[in-house]
């Protein structure tokens, strides 16, 4: 997907991914996103109370303006590891660290796969020493890092955009790894996103998650909020803006949420075992909580998820699922469309041409439009389906 | 199941199930509940705000003093159905009070079935002629209404228990049918449980809430609310036991506790296309709340559901479901068991031989103990797994 465009790095970046060995595969598993000068950082992670113990350390080092680099390994995920995981992740940091000649303190640290086992902290260290000559700023070596980064994922995600701010051209781009859980590994959603604008500790901070939620936030696949989940966002000045005001960072601002929805819906499309691509409008709500809401339970219920697996347009289960979210609206101001035909309008159903409707959801992309008509608030939200692959994948014995 | 044994009616009441051709399948799809004196009644109902007609209507109608029955059809929810639906549910218990000489509002009713069409009235009216005379107060009565309420149920469920209340013996008696979703019907939960003891309207209540609270709210399936869920009790005093102090139905509470826990549970044992029976006892908590989020998000979690199926002793998916409940407790405080065997202690995993626990949980039947440290407050709820025949279920094109 990604494969086919020739994506660059923002002025200042080098990255690199290669294989130390933590995976039994011999695929690569060990990845660095290096700024060549001090960035603003800013990050947004998984509100599970069991959470990773570099998610703890990366938590107490984002929001500074001397950030230089990340370090992500996967097929360990170092959660469920206690103080000694903490120590590990800390450790991890501290190598990078001195090769760089920083702060350990300026280096953020993310990691995924089996969960419950320490980290293999000599292969790291053997690594992070082969990691430093092979940096680079070309897009081979990104290609590189975000393949290092990937667990179940089919393919690398990588998105990026110019756009002009201050008068300079500037670049946002971004990588990613996938949502989908597999056996044994709870497969977590990690991405890092770099630019080359300068931006104030705040303004990463709160750019970052207004992308966040509109994008990494408004993807499900089934619901289970992993241990490690975590977005990171690099931002070094380096394009030469300088200060930036508020009310210069519009097309700023856009470009991340577009990079961000690019990333996140790649997850969903690479998601386990998935067949259709479900992208949900809810509109017509007085709140973005209610409309989010609404979508989520919609995305997760696995009713309407095993209906789309069948093709079928079941309003019934959509209509009900909204239903049960906890939202209060007027049931008979409800219309729902399902791939542009109108199947249920102000609280009834309608007649529509079932087959063809069922037919248009054959071709794996399934659009859904739920307005509530009760406010001027809506969300977009995408998920898959639920196959019996999917079953297959995560009931296979792997503890 | 219940097959095997022969259940008996509390005193006063009579009740029947017969074929009055709502189901193609010709199969029972009429039942009537009928108390011969006026009942104190009680109700607990779906919270989804798209509910059935059904439910609009026996909402108004618990928590009197004087009501005499509850008619139930089969094969259609009288869902989505608009203002016709709820004038259709109000002639269905008006045809059945012309039938009894009582006012209709002192006849309950509830629909089970497919959702968004219009109720078959022709058939239920010339159905409720037929009942009538049907009705009796043998077991074989009770189990003709018990198959008669039935959808996807493969067998018909039944509870009873006596106890001795003010030195009178009195029975409770209580029918259910099934939660497992099955395209194209959203199949619903339904419970009509009757008792000879006498209570008041707040007592009927208030011990009703009590043991739904801990049994019917306490069972999952893939959790979708569905649109018509309902739980009725009526009580008549025909054992003569007279008004009873609040101080002596304890005995009472526990026997209708028991006989709902028992209906509960088969319903989970008989969900559709589940190998695995799942009891989680989620202790420890600082409310009853809490412990009820927690244990409900374990239940309906897609991925501890098909680790069960695989037999697979994958605590991390326990416990990191556990963390995205959004209940606060201290992660290293958690411990769990799986069928009596220790897995993870004090925030920890330990050494356990998986190949002895996965072998106990191919017996079909799993235990899952979380406590998380940090109260003394406890829940038990039961679900089942998710399975590849689940998905094929719900999946096949049914609209």
């Amino acid at each position: 997907m990604s494969d086919t465009i020739s994506h660059q790095l923002p002025t200042g970046f080098q990255t690199t991914g290669i294989t130390c060995g933590i995976k039994e595969s011999g695929k690569p598993d060990l990845a660095v996103f290096l700024s060549e000068c001090p960035a603003v950082s800013a990050g947004v992670f998984t509100r599970n109370l069991v959470c990773g113990a570099p998610v703890t350390v990366s938590k107490q080092r984002v929001g500074r303006e001397s950030s230089r680099a990340v370090v992500i390994n996967s097929g360990n995920a170092n959660a469920c590891t206690g103080e000694k995981g903490v120590a590990d992740a800390e450790s991890m940091t501290a190598r990078l660290a001195e090769g760089l000649d920083c702060d350990p303190e300026d280096v953020l640290v993310c990691s995924t796969g089996i969960i419950g086992h320490f980290l293999p902290l000599e292969k790291i260290t053997t690594g992070l020493k082969q990691v430093l000559p092979q940096l680079g700023g070309e897009s081979t070596h990104l290609k590189s890092a975000a393949q290092a980064i990937m667990t179940t994922d089919t393919f690398p995600k990588i998105s990026s955009r110019e756009v002009v701010v201050n008068g300079k051209p500037i670049r946002i781009t971004g990588v990613c790894k996938g949502a989908a859980m597999i056996a044994p590994n709870m497969a977590t959603m990690l991405s890092v996103i770099m630019t080359d604008a300068a931006l104030t500790v705040q303004q990463a901070d709160r750019l970052l998650r207004h992308a966040v939620n509109r994008s990494f936030n408004c993807v499900s696949v089934e619901g289970h909020t992993s241990t490690s989940d975590t977005v990171l966002l690099l931002a070094n000045g380096a394009a030469g803006t300088g200060a930036v005001e508020d009310a210069e960072l519009g097309g700023f601002s856009a470009a991340l949420d577009q990079v961000s929805e690019e990333l996140a819906q790649m997850i969903v499309r690479d998601a386990e075992g998935a067949d259709h691509f479900v992208t949900i409008d809810v509109t017509g709500l007085e709140t973005f909580a209610d409309a989010y809401r609404i979508a989520k339970v919609i995305a997760e219920g696995p009713l309407v998820k095993t209906a789309i697996t069948g093709n079928d347009p079941n309003w019934g289960r959509i209509v009900s699922a909204a239903g049960y979210a906890g939202v209060d609206f007027d049931p008979l101001a409800v219309t729902l469309h399902l791939n542009q035909t109108l199947l249920y309008e102000k609280g009834q159903p309608v007649d529509y041409d079932e087959e063809a409707v069922s037919k248009s959801m054959a071709s794996g992309e399934v659009h859904i439009e739920l307005n509530c008509g009760t406010g001027t608030e809506r969300i977009r939200f995408w998920t898959c389906d639920l196959t019996q692959e999917y079953v297959r994948l995560n009931s296979e014995y792997t503890t």
